[in-house]
């Protein structure tokens, strides 16, 4: 049974299968994908729903010579199996496996890596007006789901390709859904064209009857609402249409020989081609056709029922900021709640039962929700946008001018702000201090346990200016009270004072969640007799000018510690203050290089990069044993 | 004659107006719009296009309760007039007169500080929800021109508010063309809308025709095109009604009673409404009528001629860049030119004639504008990207995932790299050197000069990688040929090597444009008696950490100096790098504040803020006076 999804490596293979075998096959992929992402983990849902469609698109076309980009490219695991990759899924997003998403570096049918939602159509566009200038002749295809279709960058993509004749063609996966529920009016409206099938039956359809009936008189009679009636009778498309993109559907997904023959008329036309293909997520696993959130993205799980294999492990900051956000809306009504489809990995949807209308999810469209919660301050209210840090880089520009710009109280609270771990390159929040710290009026948090978030959301509701609260993905780890319960801006605090001053002395300054290991070297260093200060930081930005001087004055050594990308972070701001003013004791800072991080386990990344417990103690044992002083 | 527009002073003044008495109101606020202009410089067209459409909301709306929002803020003049700022004009983007832009600081008929496009809609949306969830009932509405609508988050914005039932009056000014031509599909759409006029006479029109005839059949059948023909009869706005928005229109925007009626009308719905208005750029002053683009942004004129009143002075870099780009793309033809609605004022256009075919413009989509050259460098193109500093903002994520991370030999090309002057903060270019830095794989340039721009692009068109060229508006200094003629990766030059060592020797290390007053200061102090060392960076990114350690070493006090914001700056970087190496010469970073810099002179805010010849030469009077050693 297993031999024919073993026997298929190459484009050669698949296009000689027969309707039974291809039949066969799907169902084969389908068992592989459960059982593989059962145990290691991954995106599924959307990979199950893409399995015809995948199965079609390298029987119809001519991969690798033509090229498919994948938006988002989580959807893309059929892919890989189907070009060869598939006994590779044992080492899917594991370090120096597998990756979940296209990676140029592994194929060459993976044409571009993707990771963020709704470029492929301006990367598919380019890759078109480039293959014609030189006198080429490959299709260029993409693959964007009806989530990623409410980015605006699609729109401006699908805006500029109609215009010109380059053969392009945008299959559109309509799985009715984006991670969470697909929201907006383009989403109404792709419903509409759905659900409108009883009574139009498609475009051709209605050409058909139109020609047939002798007039139209008795079939626009027979409606009430005749401009509507007309409207839909033709309106299959027409937005895409409108756009200048022969619109070819809807097709059912998961019909093999349906979605040949739309791709293969789409493959005769030499203009730009939307395919609106209909699929189900989660399709023929159960557990995931039920629950296709839970499988969006999963853990390792049981495949009989469905269930975590882990329980997981306390709260996570998410959940920590969802709880506190639910009391402290409670109190105030001016409280809103933005997010840009990420209300379950954000922690929103526990705020759900107490907060629902002021809860705003406005799909993918990270531009968009910045500036709504900018509209939404500058009419009275307190709006929070939670939205994960490698997300929140979309709207650089609206949180400069339409946000800080405008001094404005949004608060943005940032969810996976450090290491990706598994997801890899371009799912990395490690850019977030250095671009919001480039950005006047920001005020930038970051919380090193579940208490100290709680603290920093009181905070960040009183406070009347722009802030954001960035923390990792993972469990908020549960610490003693600290000295200072409150937050006052700009202000770290000593956990440990030195009680040695001088040359033998180091402090540790942490920002955020790096305070763990920060504290567990502190102790370890006491005990080898250093003199040690230890310091939970608190703020990126303003920073504290005065503790820090007193840290310079008191240590030999000041060691820097962010989850963060060294450029532009935590630590060179630390260093360049220290220059700036002349304060003498040595600053080593430790962050994570300026490079893509590829995929691996957090604290894998952590070790390797020098961020943990052990290269504290190795920095601090080599700097004094080779200080002269 | 002229007391009418002087009586004018507030909604209520306005609202008296006899018909008669606004058509002189019009004629009355266009004059003064010319003659104002033209003294001061400012933007002209689009005001001109919107004296009918701004005199309607006026009367129409209960303004400053009703609250209006302008999509990116340079057609607010008459606005401005109209409540009571026409005394202010000859204050026009001066400093610390009246903003060529929206600003709430000014009155309370500004709602939001707008300068960047396509985010209206995002912002009176957030009005519009904070108005419901406070229970209050004023009017929202927002006026954007149609080349704003190609920004992609005006469609976010469309989705988003079109899908839940919240008054909202989107007003789409529609005068055929952003700041160039307007692009790509929804322009085409637009357009069919205008011209389908002669037959179809709007949308009311084929609904009473439909009602009133006894069948449809022979309207039909009169139609060759079936499809079509239906199509375009109910297809005005259809666009705009599939996103959930009663569409009005359209309607002549320098009709004033047509345009009171819409308003009216849109005022008496509660629900989404997008009122299409067709305006004429430059309307009712010849020069500008017949050259609008000239006219959008525009120095003093003369108002008989509409000619410049002053020549420009030499080239700027822009022009060069434009020579350059020629002969490169001549050479090469793999070259490829993007812009985002930016042909002029990057200096592409003169790039025209030779490149016609390689030069896309993408309409005002600058996330779409990056990531589509991220598809033609994949296919196998060199893509050079023109765009303003402040605008390239809107791409950071792009930049980073669909360039950087692919390792994609794209250029970026930054005009208006420095300090906006007149435009004031929503336009400052002062934070790229911090936000590109932030990019793994990044590489960053500014030249000093005019020769030294067309270095850096023969430089970049090799450069296999990313890279990022900025430099300021205004003209490029032509200077001496350098003692090293070509851009090595990452290497800066001395231009005056210090003869003295040490303590009294102060060198200057410059990026880009701040190279003049450099050289002037290091004259100067070399008369004085100071060993002096005279430094032109040239990278950003990498720094040239040779040469700096040898500046360091051989220097008391080194002064830095970029027309940049000082977080996470040039300056900023080089203290880190210092303070890491413990290099132990002193170093001042002269750079722009942290703040919003407003409206001035580029001149007058390099002087308030220091970065000038006398600074330096203070600065380096006080430090070694000071100075123990």
């Amino acid at each position: 049974m297993d031999k024919l999804l073993d026997l298929v490596q190459c484009p050669d293979d698949i296009k000689k299968l027969s309707e039974e075998e291809c039949g066969l096959l799907c169902a084969q992929i389908r068992e592989f994908l459960v059982c593989s992402v059962a145990g290691t983990g991954g995106h599924l849902s959307s990979n199950l729903g893409v399995v015809e469609l995948t199965l079609a698109l390298h029987r119809v076309f001519d991969l690798p010579r033509d090229k498919v980009v994948w938006d988002v490219g989580h959807q893309s695991y059929v892919h890989k199996i189907l070009s060869g990759r598939g006994d590779r899924f044992d080492s899917l997003r594991k370090e120096g496996g597998l990756s979940g998403f296209p990676k140029v570096r592994e194929s060459d049918y993976d044409v571009f890596d993707t990771g963020h939602a709704s470029n492929s159509v301006s990367i598919a566009y380019g890759l078109a007006r480039a293959r014609d200038m030189q006198h080429q002749d490959h299709r260029v295809l993409c693959v964007i789901g009806d989530g990623s279709l409410t980015g605006g960058m699609a729109f401006e993509a699908l805006n500029n390709a109609g215009q010109d004749k380059t053969g392009l063609i945008v299959i559109l996966n309509d799985n009715k859904m984006s991670i969470n529920r697909s929201v907006g009016a383009i989403s109404g409206y792709l419903s509409r064209i759905r659900t409108g099938d009883t009574y139009i039956k498609g475009k051709r359809k209605v050409k058909q009857e139109v020609t047939e009936h002798p007039g139209l008189k008795p079939v626009y009679e027979a409606s009430r609402n005749l401009k509507n009636r007309i409207k839909y009778m033709i309106s299959d498309g027409v937005l895409f249409e409108e756009m200048g993109f022969t619109y070819l559907g809807p097709v059912n997904g998961h019909d093999l020989t349906a979605l040949e023959e739309v791709m293969t008329r789409a493959k005769s036309l030499s203009e730009p081609v939307l395919i609106h293909v209909i699929t189900k997520k989660g399709k023929g696993y159960v557990p995931a056709e039920l629950e296709p959130d839970r499988f969006h993205g999963t853990g390792p799980f049981d495949v009989k029922t469905g269930k975590p294999l882990k329980a997981p492990a306390g709260n996570t900051y998410a959940d920590v900021f969802g709880a506190k956000l639910s009391s402290i809306g409670e109190m105030d009504p001016s409280v809103v709640l933005v997010t840009a489809a990420m209300s379950d990995g954000t922690g929103l949807s526990s705020c759900d039962s107490s907060m629902k209308d002021r809860i705003f999810d406005v799909g993918i469209a990270e531009e968009h929700a910045v500036t709504f919660a900018g509209g939404l301050a500058r009419g009275g209210m307190k709006p929070y946008v939670a939205i994960y840090s490698t997300f929140i880089q979309r709207a650089y520009d609206q949180i400069m001018q339409d946000i800080c710009l405008q001094d404005l109280p949004v608060v943005l609270a940032l969810d996976h702000g450090g290491i990706a771990g598994e997801d890899g390159e371009t799912h990395q929040g490690l850019y977030d201090l250095a671009f919001l710290s480039s950005i006047p009026n920001m005020t930038i948090m970051a919380p090193s346990c579940a208490g100290e978030l709680e603290r920093m959301l009181e905070f960040s509701h009183a406070y009347p200016h722009p802030c954001a609260i960035r923390y990792p993905k993972g469990t908020a780890p549960v610490r003693e009270t600290y000295p200072e319960e409150t937050i006052t801006l700009g202000k770290g605090v000593y956990l440990i004072k030195p009680e040695k001053r001088g040359e033998k002395t180091v402090t540790l300054v942490s920002l955020g969640a790096c305070l763990e290991m920060a504290e567990s070297a502190a102790l370890t260093l006491r005990e080898e007799g250093y003199g040690v200060g230890l310091v939970d930081a608190r703020f990126m930005k303003p920073l504290d000018e005065t503790l820090l001087e007193e840290v310079f004055r008191t240590s030999g050594l000041v060691i820097t510690l962010e989850e963060a990308s060294c450029r532009g972070g935590f630590g060179e701001s630390i260093l360049a203050l220290a220059k700036g003013k002349e304060w003498k004791a040595a600053c080593l800072p430790l962050a994570l290089p300026d490079i893509f991080l590829p995929q691996c386990s957090r604290d894998a990344a952590l070790d390797t990069y020098g961020l943990s417990e052990k290269n504290i103690l190795k920095q601090v044992h080599e700097y004094f044993s080779n200080d002269t002083n």
